[in-house]
């Protein structure tokens, strides 16, 4: 495949373009067309075709675009033709709902460790994955080839067990807790701010209001 | 203040404008400069100032922004200043681990029911809110103001929830079932994808590795 710059608003699409293709191949769907596809995913027809031209291009002009192919391809670009170790740090509520997600192992993200401060959750499993007490991260990160690591815990706590996590050799973390982390470059963060989301609600559900009222 | 249009980019910022002046006011700051704020959120300083300016500015040249009066006004901007009756629609590890949220509460969000199917969790409480059978829904809609309904259960099931929320007059659902709503244009919807963003993750990690080996 071609390799060339590719805008990080495209990136941003491509999950859903995952999402979308997997379950047209669950439906025994073979072919579609951009047009088939813009009007499932309501993204115009020719935004489709830009963006997976980006790719050097998976369909053929009136003939549409192999499904499985296209999702195939499209899950190698996004990494998920690898398995990845992760860890948990943070076995609370979230944390045990994460581990409890079947889906993100079938993608290729195995838990395989799951860290606490919490005394009361030693020696408890979420899917057969122990709980262990902190000051075991780093020995565990010693033994074992970590590529994710998950935080969730307070904000108080995330940015010094980041810091402890990249000095073990942790290159990603996905970062729940409330709280931008100052890393080193080369470490990759995604962050999940629950509350900014709920934000941008409020927000919505407001300003709509508003001009519902001026009308 | 004056009403204009406001850039979508501007508004999925001022949550973590809100962030960092919350924190200045925990930390008793009372003035701040563009200069000293674009430090710390690592957001050019310039850029705060056009953001800031959209709301018609808050700040005096050479003076500085009043913390205080900045996190109250962003706050009312995003709908902060009103509380919200939620509900919470699948009661699993994350439904649970969301009402748990001390937080989400003392921004203005009550979470005042929790519904599932399951009926093992017929009679439990989470942080005092009891969780309902889903066929108590469209009573509870009926005698509860609900502004906004949280949507934690599988996607299978998450487009025929929504549509009765939306008939029980639900206006904004926070959506973590891993589909596309189709709801009525007056409906907000805010989704949480969580696997996307671990896509994403993957993404970035998997092309980080890229560039090292081409070095």
């Amino acid at each position: 495949m071609e390799e060339k710059e590719i805008s990080r608003a495209v990136i941003k699409r491509l999950p859903r373009y995952y999402r979308y293709l997997g379950e047209l191949l669950d439906n025994g769907v073979e072919r579609i067309s951009s047009n088939e596809l813009s009007d499932r995913m309501q993204v115009t027809a020719s935004q489709i075709r830009q963006d997976l031209n980006n790719f050097g291009g998976f369909g053929q002009q009136g003939y549409g675009y192999n499904v499985k192919y296209l999702y195939h391809e499209i899950g190698k670009i996004l990494g998920l033709d690898k398995t990845y170790n992760v860890i948990i740090v943070g076995a609370g509520n979230l944390g045990q709902a994460l581990a409890n997600y079947v889906r993100f192992e079938k993608r290729g993200f195995r838990v395989i460790g799951m860290f606490d401060v919490n005394t009361q959750l030693i020696g408890k499993k979420v899917r057969g994955i122990e709980i262990r007490m902190l000051d075991e991260l780093m020995p565990f990160l010693a033994e074992n080839d970590i590529q994710i690591a998950t935080l969730t815990l307070p904000k108080s706590a995330a940015e010094e067990v980041a810091v402890k996590l990249v000095e073990g050799g942790v290159k990603a973390i996905w970062n729940f807790a409330h709280t931008d982390l100052n890393l080193p470059e080369d470490v990759v963060v995604e962050n999940v701010h629950l509350s900014e989301s709920l934000m941008q609600l409020s927000y919505n559900l407001t300003s709509r209001q508003r001009e519902k009222h001026k009308k």
